[in-house]
């Protein structure tokens, strides 16, 4: 526990907006400080207020230039924005060039803006449950805005993002796997797409790539609108933004938010769920010399792999012969 | 269980590598038929004996049509092979150009070769689970050769072919995404790494980003060679196959083989042991009122989503609290 704040003048600091409190609030949460539990339990009858924006996409598309230009955008309507980035390669910890940095500099002495980049050492899980708590306390912290940049290549990757309220999938052309995984199913059609660096002599192709791939699946709904930024110049945010905000108001409809809502939570703790179920097995084999016994006997093909797999989940979790799971009636 | 076979003659069908035995068997691994734990159990101890080779990449770059001209060049050696396509868009199902069609056809007739397309219905762990007891029920059969294709875009749809022997990675002009990923660390370095559609004119800055990308990283065991191909037409395939089997000479030294495979088949048990927790898991919450019950009162913002995965994981698996799970020590 963090000795400048008893765990009362933390949640009272958040709930105030305290920057030092949110920062603090953030280190136990990703420490995995078990104050950090007690806190954001604190704190979540006080969360809900937030929209968040989901910002995900392929490395090196720019999604951390076009992070800097909407909080730049959004800081003249006098919005305040909390912002987490899950990218290894982000310009907030080391991947940035001056420009980035420049920017950004600016955002962090601004009181209204709070910007943390989310460590992604250690496994998927455990970053996206540290994340999704330290949302928690940006949303009770009274920031009427979260931006969660996340880099998306798989399934796995995105979840985190696939949480907000508005998904945006920044592209760039080159992007022709993402194209291709989107065309496939493999990806989850987004909310709003930005294609950004249109200054790109490819940049229309993909543009038309894009909208081909759109307009091969069902009526939706909702069909994404696609942007053509150039972050690095700022350019194309305002559109960015009229869509965002587009999909916003298209939620606001007929209850659309609640239900989305109440879908991603679902989502959210059956995938963190899912992910400590996962650590307690990984412990579990690491620290019982039975199930590594288990392992060399298959490794001498003296056990099959999925004999090993139902002994395993028999003493890990007592699941019985893992019969059961395998059944799909 | 089949009605024309009995297990014990499905066992030694397989074992004599007969065509319907193995089909039969297969089925059985697909629809998850208690008979086919049995059959995997009983094969187990026969197999070993094949080389298997991953072919994984992001959907569109001519896997599918690699792969049919890699079965094509292997035959002319009268080495028998596997092949297992969990592509979606595979032409082994439905996405295939005439061409692919018809070159598979020969294959298909052939009896030295077994081609079997694994419905990817259901979630991604199941058919993880189907594919990889498919596998050793080829390798039971006797052929001396597997090739398991995968659509990779992300870590967990790339584990299937990662438990080969050798891993190829496919890449085409465009596949800028792809390359961005290995660079930032997203995906990891295969064995080989094959440029498909060499004709087109951005094949060459293709492979100058791949060679730069792997230039970066420290000093490797293995450097991974690079092959120009342009599988529709059958070139590049004879030094692609070369790439393959220096791969293998590699593996043969030191006992690399041998470590490798100790290392895939503890990383396959551990996927497949979390793949059905989480299936135990999505049943448990979907059949029990009380834990719906506990969904609902987070959406309500009664009760956190830490506290609710917490209940879920002592009611499900009887995880004491939840907390030894989330504590990192």
């Amino acid at each position: 526990m963090a000795r400048e704040f008893t765990l009362a003048e933390l949640i009272e600091g958040v709930g105030a907006g305290d920057r030092r409190a949110i920062a603090r609030a953030i280190t136990l949460v990703e420490s995995r400080d078990p104050a950090a539990y007690e806190l954001v339990r604190s704190l979540y009858p006080r969360t809900g207020g937030a929209y968040s924006i989901g910002i995900t996409g392929p490395p090196g598309v720019g999604k951390s230039t076009l992070v800097g230009a909407l909080i730049g955008r959004l800081r003249r309507d006098g919005t305040t924005i909390g912002v987490l980035s899950v990218d290894p390669s982000s310009p907030f910890t080391h991947g940035a060039v001056l420009g980035d940095r420049i920017r950004l500099v600016d955002h962090f002495l601004d009181p209204g803006v709070f910007i943390r980049s989310m460590a992604s050492r250690g496994h998927l899980g455990g970053v996206a449950e540290a994340t999704l708590q330290a949302a928690l306390v940006l949303d009770a912290s009274g920031k009427e805005l979260l931006l969660l940049e996340t880099v998306g290549i798989g399934q796995s990757e995105i979840e985190i993002a696939q949480v907000a309220d508005t998904v945006v999938l920044v592209l760039m052309p080159g992007s022709g796997d993402s194209v291709q995984a989107l065309k496939a199913g493999v990806m989850e059609i987004p909310d709003v797409i930005a294609i950004n660096k249109r200054d790109h002599p490819q940049a229309k192709t993909m543009l038309n790539e894009v909208r081909a791939v759109l307009a091969l699946g069902a009526r939706r709904d909702w069909e994404p609108p696609i942007v053509l930024t150039e972050a690095a110049r700022g350019e194309g945010i305002d559109e960015l933004w009229k869509a965002i905000q587009g999909h916003r108001s298209h939620l606001s409809e007929g209850g659309r938010l609640e239900a989305r809502r109440r879908r991603s939570v679902a989502a959210e703790v059956f995938a963190l769920a899912s992910a400590r179920a996962k650590l307690h097995l990984e412990r579990a084999v690491a620290g019982d010399p039975e199930l590594r016994r288990l392992l060399d006997l298959v490794e001498r093909r003296e056990l099959d792999p999925l004999t090993a797999v139902r002994e395993i989940l028999e003493r890990v979790f007592r699941i019985e012969g893992g019969s059961d799971a395998a059944d799909p009636r």
